[in-house]
């Protein structure tokens, strides 16, 4: 392959994958469609299945890059608060990632919807993303269970971010039956202060 | 409507829902079809739409059998086991809501996919039937916090609900990455015993 092919591939990839990231913000990932897609990045629709083998791999690396930003989005909030305690950063974080679900509801959904579509081969980059995102939970949990062994400690990071990520997934639905966010971070607040009195 | 019409009608919506069940429990509610409900109850494809109003009415009705179900499950296993502590009572219930989510996976899911497509219009008999489970798990969170105004201990009861609720989904989906139900069970423990120790 010529280096200018390559080049017109690398920046139709790319083209693709800003157009897939904003309609499935707006529209939800269901509502993608290929010939959308086309019209968004300039291209015949043929053209996108010489850039991704098909739609279910442009959505993967959207996800991708997705999981990226929440991962600096939980890891930014709590630059600067180490003189928080453990329990205060585990909040800061959590409201991080219930502020990025709130504004990014479709993107963080389609994160989650991949994984029950295709739970029998979770790609390793979720994996790895995954494993991130745990890493900067691990350290204010540690701080708050010092006892615990390697194998505990990861079963409590997981406990504590698949809790909180039931709040944020139960929440944002009730959202519409008018229960602000602000509650939802109250309820986030309650069960980590209570696991953090230890 | 003579009696004989809306009794075979009853007769009818009654084997639908039971086919629709069957079917929702093995395959997901994804590959419910028309076609093979008509088949499994022995009727013309159009009559469904005589028995309902369409589709997702019939899955709808399974729901609300489903969320019976679960609440009942929820409920027994705590019967006679007034002796235990609250928290005791706590785990004992979300490790019936495991179990039911584990056993029925595809209906379960269903209760929140449902939610997900029309959480514009929640249903009432879902709303009721969320209550009735959250009343269940109201009587030991009283009990650990009987200093909670009403509010603190309505947002306690949610917040607890939806931690169980997002570790139950994430373990399940990561059971297929071979973590066994018994360590999604520790998790829950890890969780509600911290909680527990006011």
């Amino acid at each position: 392959m010529t280096t200018k092919a390559q080049q017109r591939k690398e920046v139709l990839r790319e083209k693709l994958i800003v157009a897939a990231e904003e309609r499935i913000d707006r529209d939800g990932v269901g509502a993608l469609r290929a010939r959308d897609l086309a019209k968004d990045a300039g291209c015949a629709v043929g053209a996108i299945y010489t850039a991704y083998d098909d739609l279910n791999a442009l959505i993967m690396a959207v996800n991708g890059r997705t999981f990226q930003k929440l991962g600096q989005v939980v890891a930014s909030s709590v630059d600067g608060a180490g003189e928080e305690t453990a329990t205060s950063r585990l909040i800061l974080m959590s409201n991080a990632y219930l502020g990025f679900a709130s504004d990014h509801t479709n993107l963080w959904r389609a994160l989650f919807d991949l994984q029950m579509r295709a739970d029998d081969q979770v790609p390793d980059w979720y994996l790895q993303a995954l494993r991130t995102l745990f890493s900067h939970i691990a350290r204010p949990v540690a701080e708050l269970f010092p006892d615990y062994n390697h194998e505990q400690l990861d079963l409590m990071v997981r406990a504590l971010f698949s809790s909180v990520h039931g709040i944020v997934l139960l929440g944002l639905e009730q959202r519409i039956s008018a229960v602000p966010l602000a509650k939802v971070e109250q309820m986030i607040g309650q069960v980590l202060s209570q696991v953090g009195q230890t």
